[in-house]
């Protein structure tokens, strides 16, 4: 008999990183491209009974009304990252998921958001719960046409503005406030959709530093339901570098006495950056973690910076002035060129096919197992990519199917 | 009752990385330094009960006809990186250590190394087996003079040009060969001086990338003994990064097209290196690491090049060239600007400490568990630091002394 | 007859550049140090017969109350810039010069600069014109004590906040307003020293991005008294590389998209930079010759980071993405690792004699033929440097001396 | 009347730079491209009355089999520079132009050359005067069948060794010696087409580090006939940054100690110089300017390393060790990551353009004027890329019709 489907819905459906996973998924199923980048395609994951590449379904949330081949077109036309042959294969199952897209909200996502919104459903003005009462039917009206076994969210929507006022610790004493007018919404929109996804019987996945189900109230609902949920922010290229480069300052005893790394890109969700309020949660994802794997921290300093002829192409120059015997000072610096979507999207995918598994293995709440895909781990604290990636071997062993 | 010394026996004591070591034993011994860059000074470590600084007694083997003090100072007038205050404040350490310093030699060590000899006793031909001997002779009489209780021996000389010839793999069979003449010696330099430490009751480090103790059978000589030894070949600057982030890629599943590391520095050892003979050896251990941490083999170029007005600054530039998801090439480059004495000085104390240790627990042959100190660790196949960080920590835990 | 000697007054004496100036003159007239980094010292200068380096005399004010043998170590402490040993030498220069230092003023200099003025005399509240008055009558105290022949008044002191008011085009209708209360000075503190200097008979020289000398009125002033002047702000290391490098990218026809330029040291400057208002004169300098010399204005992008461990060590790295033939976009990165005071010293003792020498040439007003030592030459359009370079070339010629 | 059209023959036709010409050319008579990376589309040039981009006729020689349209699409499988709808819009034109390739020779080009050699005809072993008869009949038949006014023979073939053997400096003396038997040539194969296009009325322009017209005889030749040539070496990239920078450390007096520069790239050029005969000809054009441009000849070093992942991404980082003021050491590093073909073609349809322009302007032998497309400008000593423009400038301006 065959496998059922799963359903994965993406928040941000018409972005970069989303239009890459379409397009890498319909790629891999139609056996267009080797599965380069994906983690879940290394030796020890294959025991694990993973889901199959065609036996994803993809609908999601936007608040754009860009046509998503259009948008999918913008990775080669504007960044030359995926070349017009694939984008030509897969254009049908483009086509197939658009159908599925349904008008997200902008409710409490800050001004720079709610000015990139170009649908008129999106910016009505509902009270929190019946927006969230909108986004689950939308989930379960996807989940039951398309006959999914399991729906998986993923939040890959731009980054919003730190959130400021206090979150009630228990989903109880949060659910009533839910009820007030859209003015004073007590979550900002990332939450809302995770709320949504666990009440539409869903797994959930922050690949942003946008709040999302990081509350405890919202962990302690995903635990009721038995859901599994990890974030935050999708660790891909300057923070990835910071998590393996920092244990090595450490276990050799080097002192690292500033580390500057500036980041430079092109693209939309470099656009919302450049917001200060919206940058400002970025920052802090991509800078704590040296105080946390350095003895003694270092003066640190992260600049984003939207420039926009990089298009995709996040550059980054980290410079790393440390200390060394006798005091002598000395100096790493390195430059990262990648292709921001191209690095995000197969860790999304991963990301997907692990957190459904763990859904299957009966696994609720948070994971902290999938620390080395995030710049900000739920539930860890441990920062470093070596060790992070033993805690997630660790759990796979546990969990292979042996024959 | 005061714990009795140890003497620590340099072989190369008057190169670059030996007068760092006195210089920063000596300033350590008189609190002028922090331990900046030592290992054995990090967590974890204390409860080893490790031979404290001011407990090493230090002399050596050169062939140069140098002062010492004068070697020591080009770290500063050349490549400014021991400040003036800290050489003057040890200068009475160094020249107390400048007398026990005795003729090296340099049978079987290749041309380049021979033209930089400046002693006549290091060019007196006799055969390899005289030679152990005379080297004996100074370890044991260095032992005796000093009243030390244990001696560790480490190779900081020169490179040598690759060994061709085949070793015989027992000990028996080679030892008669020793008596050989000069001419037609069985083994280089660097192997005789293991042999002589053996010998001499004393533990033996191979800091280079020379033959030394590497042949099987000097590592049953040691065995024999109840001798413990390690090597080979410093794993210093571009290397130790090449082993940090390798793995990363690894992890990743990102397919490494291409890596290209590129070394400039201008020291002894720089020019040395400058001939090809000397650097293919050099070359082949910084280089071989990729294909192991690597799952496709990429194209790989190390080049060390003698930059004169460099010094004692090796500066790397790495170009890693990468495929990521859907075939995406993106690039990742680092410059490394390291001082390269400054950087092995604290890795030899700290060997020297772990060595040393390692024979009071028993240990003898070669120790694969100090894997992270080497670019080719003898009897270990674990190439990425994390994981060889993981052995070394293995070890200490089962070595503490609980109260 | 021995030559006369002239006076070199220092407005910020106590600053980095100013210590390595006085550092510099004191080293080369003791003949301790090449004249490496001087362009008076090339071909073609000599038959000027510029001023010598041991017949300048050195005074200045500054607003803090540090040992100026202090701060001139902290070349060599904090940075590792200026070898303990010529600061040696140099000492009695130095305690000499501390004798000619007069309190400075932070009228109308900005809050970030005045947070950092120790000295009381500094803080005193007058009118602009009885600060004016004090300052010239230093300069003239110091010109007759010291029997020199004629003075230049060099501004070296942090960069001021932009000034927004509007200041008087005539020197008459600006006149008045100095009488004003201290509050409301019509004119930023660096423009109130150079109507001193003026008003002194000294020439001017501005080697920072400061109002200073620049407002018409001011050049008027200038004019009349028969004086020259020369600004604003020393084109040391990352401007200079852009005056460098987009000429060719202009020549080339190559289309400059983007230009990011990231700049981090640690000295006080850096402090002073640190806050925005005073670090928006500073961008705008660094920032606006792009515009000047490429045909299609690229996005450019300059900031200017503390980074304390720096030092003096002025690190830059930029990012230049520009199209080629059918489109093809390329990138050219560099990094320039320059240490900032022994950039500039010599800038300043090189505009020191050529704007003297101009004075004994009978010129007076803004001198655009000094325009390759700027950011923002005045008076002169011009910021390519291969050009401005043939604009000084060209002047010397024409002032040589021939036998 | 319609201007008459003349005739381009390239020598390496279906290489990387004579492919990416064509469809430039063919791009830009189609308007389907900006002219960027043309120096004379930039302002001064309009009033040369140059040729235009549908009046240039292509031919050329080869001695490999493959399709001309393979090897053009390989800019975009290999190197992803030349989109795909560029390489199809042109098409039609590319079968045009294969028409007319004929086979060219390897008569004493070296073994790495020979080896790429496909055609059989292109290794039949002739006498040099048969083999330059058939490369001028070559020549004329093409200009004769299109009907072209005026030839320009380019050279865009693979770098030969360099040439040891003495070359008579008379053309007379010459001429006898090409009688001989092809084992013993007097002269490589670049100089025997350029001969043979001189023979055939032709202008040659020499764009590689061969000999080509460099020999004297071979200038006298051009010149008793009338005819321009200009060489050598195109210069692209890291060479044009060092003519653009080292000026500017010689400007400011600064005292370069080492100049490093390492090459890597992947394309067919790059094979070649893979072997080292072929790469001393090339590091030896790469590296002598330093020596003209810079007052004290610093250490230099130039590696070109074939790395084949990175096809015609030419990426060379520079690494410049410079002495500052007080003897204080500095360093400069840039990337350049361009693409090799994208750079060259344009300078090659400019050098064709200005060659064709001085015949029509009555000029013969090489020309000066024509510096700085060069890395060894012929009968020029002037290497600095700002002095050059202004020689082509002045030319420019002298030949500008005036309307």
């Amino acid at each position: 008999m065959a496998q059922k489907q799963i359903g994965l819905w993406l928040i941000g459906a018409k972005g970069g990183v989303a239009t890459t996973v379409m397009t890498g998924l319909a790629a891999l199923a139609r056996g267009l491209v080797e599965p380069i980048g994906l983690i879940t395609e290394t030796e020890g994951f294959h025991s694990l009974n993973l889901i199959d590449w065609s036996d994803i379904v993809i609908g999601g949330h936007d608040i754009r009304n860009e046509s998503l081949l259009d948008e999918a077109r913008r990775m080669w036309t504007v960044s030359r990252a995926i070349p017009p042959g694939v984008l030509e294969s897969v254009t049908p199952d483009l086509i197939d998921i658009e159908t599925r897209i349904r008008p997200g909200t902008v409710l409490a996502s800050g001004t720079s958001i709610q000015a990139i919104a170009s649908l008129p459903e999106s910016k009505v003005a509902k009270t929190p719960r019946s927006i969230i009462d909108q986004i689950r039917t939308d989930i379960l009206d996807f989940a039951g046409t398309n006959d999914v076994e399991r729906v998986v969210v993923v939040n890959l929507a731009s980054t919003e503005p730190p959130w400021s006022s206090p979150i009630p610790d228990s989903f109880d004493e949060l659910s009533p406030l839910l009820k007030h007018a859209s003015e004073s919404s007590p979550l900002p929109t990332s939450s809302l959709y995770a709320i949504a996804a666990f009440e539409a019987d869903a797994a959930y996945i922050n690949f942003t530093p946008s709040t999302g189900a990081t509350p405890q109230a919202l962990n302690t609902l995903a635990q009721q339901r038995g859901l599994p949920h990890a974030g935050c922010d999708g660790k891909t290229g300057e923070t990835l570098l910071k998590s393996v480069l920092a244990p090595m300052f450490r276990d050799r005893n080097l002192n690292v006495m500033s580390w500057v790394g500036h980041n430079i890109f092109g693209n939309l969700d470099g656009k919302i950056l450049d917001d200060p309020s919206n940058k400002a949660a970025k920052v802090k994802s991509k800078d704590h973690l040296l105080a946390n794997l350095l003895p003694s921290t270092p003066q640190t300093l992260v600049s984003i910076e939207f420039i926009e002829s990089l298009g995709d192409w996040k550059t980054a120059w980290d410079h790393i002035h440390f200390e060394g015997f006798l005091g002598t000072p000395m100096t790493m610096q390195f430059t990262w060129q990648g292709c921001d979507s191209i690095l995000a999207a197969p860790l999304v995918i991963d990301l997907v096919r692990l957190v459904d598994r763990a859904r299957l293995a009966g696994e609720a709440g948070s994971l902290p197992w999938l620390a080395s895909f995030f710049k900000s781990p739920l539930n860890c604290h441990e920062q470093g990519f070596a060790a992070q990636m033993t805690m997630l071997h660790d759990w796979v062993n546990k969990h292979s199917t042996q024959p």
